[in-house]
C-alpha cells in the first residue's frame, strides 16, 4: 500500500562520547523512509538546498523510496542541526540548528502522490502538518508525531491537528507535557481523548507504551548492547511501525504489535551506527531474524 | 521447597502526591514475605521491638509465612521510616529514618531453618548479608539485594558477597553506580563478571533487564493505571521472582522469565494500595488472571 512520509532531510553533526560524525545525512523523514522501505515502498516529500552533498542522494538510492517528491531547491540552503550526546545517551543538547529551508515554503505534493493511502506527518509545526494532511483525501491512516515546541507554542493548532489525525507518536516527556498526567497510561489515554485513537508514547531505552483501543501495551526495546548514536531512533522507530501497518492493513491492536516490534527492532539497528550507516548494511532477513528473537524473548511459557 | 528471606520489617510512614498513610506495615521483608507466599511457603527471619502493633503480626498471619524466626525484642524499638514521593512518583526521598533495632544484632536462625534450599537476602550491610548466608549451608539457590550506600561505603565487603550468591537483585541506578557503565545490558554483564550468575535490574515503571547466561531479557512493567504507593514494588517484585523459582525449581532463562512475569505482577498489586492492603485482598487466582493478560500482552503475532 502506499506509504508517504513528509518531514525533514537534515546535514547533521553528531558529537557522542565516544566519537562524532560532521555533516553526516540526518533528519526525521530520512530515517523515517530508510525504515519504512524495509516493509512496503515510500513515497517522501521532502526538500534540501543547494548545498545538499550528491552522496545524500546515492544514500536515498539504496531503499525503496521514491523520490518524486523530493524538491532540491535552487538559492536554498539545507536544514543543519548540530547535537551532542551526554554519557547517559537518553539526554542530548541541541548544540546549533540551522532551519534554512525548512523556514521556507513547503516543498510540492507531486499530484501523483495524492491518492496515499498511508501518510506520516514528521515532526513540524501543526500548521504545516494540517495542511501537507489536506492534500490526501484518500487516506486510510494518518499518524503524526510531535515535540515539545508545538506543545507549547502552538498548542491550539495542535489540538485541531489531533482531530484529524488516527495516531500520534510522542516521547514519554512530551505526553507528561501535553496532558499534566505523569503516568504514561493515563497520559496516553488522555492524548487519545483529544482526538488520536491509538497513542505511542516512545520511551527510548525503555521501551513503547501503546494505547489502542482494543487495550494497553507496553513493550520493551530490544537490548541494545552496542548504541553509537541514538540519533533517529524514533522516527526509525516510527517508520517501522508504519511500514509494516502499510504493508498488512491491519490495524487491530495484534497488528499494531506487529508493527511497533517492527519498529523497535529497526530502531536497534539504527543506533548501532551513525546516519543510515547500518541501515543500508541490513537486509529484511536480518530485520526478521532479529524480529523473531524479540518475539522469543517476550515469550513466557 | 522452603524459601527463606531475611530483612527488614519497618513502621513506615508515606507521604504521596494525593495521600498519606502513618505507621504502616512495611520493611523489604514484609514485601518480599507476602509477595512470595502466593506461590509457596516462606520462611521469615526479622526482628521488630516492643513498640510493634499487634494488628502488624495478625497481617502476617493472613499470609503463607513461618513466623517461628520472627524476633520481638524486648526493650528494642521497630525500625521505621518516613518517605516522600514526588509528582513523579518514580522519585521519592527518605524524610526520616530510624534503625532502632535493625543497628542491634541480628536475629537469630531457628535451627530447623538451616536446611532452607532458596534463599533472598533483603537489602542490609553486605557483612550481614554474608553472615546470614553462611547460615543456609544446604542452599540451592541464594539472591540478594543491595543500595547505593553499601555500593559506595561498602564496596570490598559487597565485592565478597558478590562472589558467594548466584544473583543480585538492583535499581538501574545502582548497577550504574557499581559498574560505572550507562548501557544497562552491559552494567549487568559487568556484575556478573563479579560472580552472580543472574543479574535483574529493575526499572521501576519501565519494568526490568534480566542477565542470564541463556540470554538477556528484557521485560515491562504491567501498565499501572492506578499507582497510590510505589513502596515496596522492588521487594514484592523479588518475593514473586523467588517465590515462583522456589516452587519450580527451574532457574533456566525460560524459569527466570516465568519468575520475573510473576514478580511484575505480584508487584503491581503491591503499588494500587498502601502497605500490604492490596496484598491482602487478592488472592492466587487474582494473580494468575492477570499473568494471563501481561503473557498476552507481549504476545506478537
Amino acid at each position: 500500500m502506499s506509504l508517504i512520509v513528509t518531514g525533514s532531510i537534515g546535514i547533521d553533526t553528531v558529537l557522542t562520547p565516544t566519537g562524532r560524525a560532521d555533516e553526516i545525512l540526518g533528519g526525521s523523514a530520512v530515517y523515517f523512509a530508510a525504515a519504512a522501505s524495509f516493509f512496503c515502498p515510500v513515497r517522501l516529500v521532502a526538500a534540501v538546498g543547494e548545498d545538499c552533498p550528491p552522496a545524500f542522494l546515492d544514500t536515498f538510492r539504496r531503499f525503496n523510496i521514491d523520490l518524486a517528491g523530493l524538491e532540491q531547491r535552487k538559492g536554498s540552503k539545507t536544514f543543519r542541526w548540530t547535537g551532542k550526546y551526554h554519557d547517559n545517551l537518553n539526554i542530548r543538547d541541541t548544540v546549533d540548528v540551522q532551519l534554512n529551508i525548512l523556514g521556507e515554503s513547503q516543498p510540492p505534493v507531486p499530484a501523483g502522490y495524492r491518492d496515499s493511502r498511508y501518510v506520516f506527518l514528521a515532526n513540524t509545526d501543526p500548521a504545516s502538518q494540517m495542511h501537507l494532511l489536506s492534500q490526501f483525501p484518500n487516506r486510510k491512516l494518518a499518524i503524526a508525531d510531535t515535540m515539545d515546541l508545538w506543545i507549547n507554542t502552538q498548542r491550539g493548532k495542535l489540538l485541531e491537528l489531533l482531530k484529524q489525525i488516527d495516531g500520534l507518536v510522542l516521547n514519554d516527556s512530551e505526553a507528561v507535557n501535553l496532558t499534566g498526567q505523569t503516568n504514561l497510561i493515563l497520559a496516553a489515554r488522555e492524548v487519545a481523548k483529544l482526538g488520536p485513537r491509538v497513542v505511542v508514547i516512545k520511551k527510548g531505552e525503555h521501551g513503547c507504551l501503546l494505547h489502542h483501543p482494543e487495550g494497553t501495551v507496553a513493550l520493551p526495546a530490544y537490548p541494545a548492547d552496542k548504541v553509537v548514536d541514538p540519533t533517529g531512533a524514533g522516527d526509525s522507530f516510527a517508520g517501522g511501525m508504519l511500514g509494516v501497518l502499510a504493508s498488512t492493513g491491519q490495524t487491530s491492536l495484534a497488528g499494531y504489535k506487529q508493527a511497533v516490534a517492527a519498529g523497535t527492532v529497526v530502531a536497534s539497528y539504527t543506533i548501532e551506527a551513525f546516519s543510515l550507516n547500518r541501515l543500508t548494511r541490513i537486509t529484511r532477513s536480518d530485520i526478521d531474524s532479529r524480529l523473531m528473537s524479540y518475539r522469543d524473548m517476550l515469550r513466557i511459557d
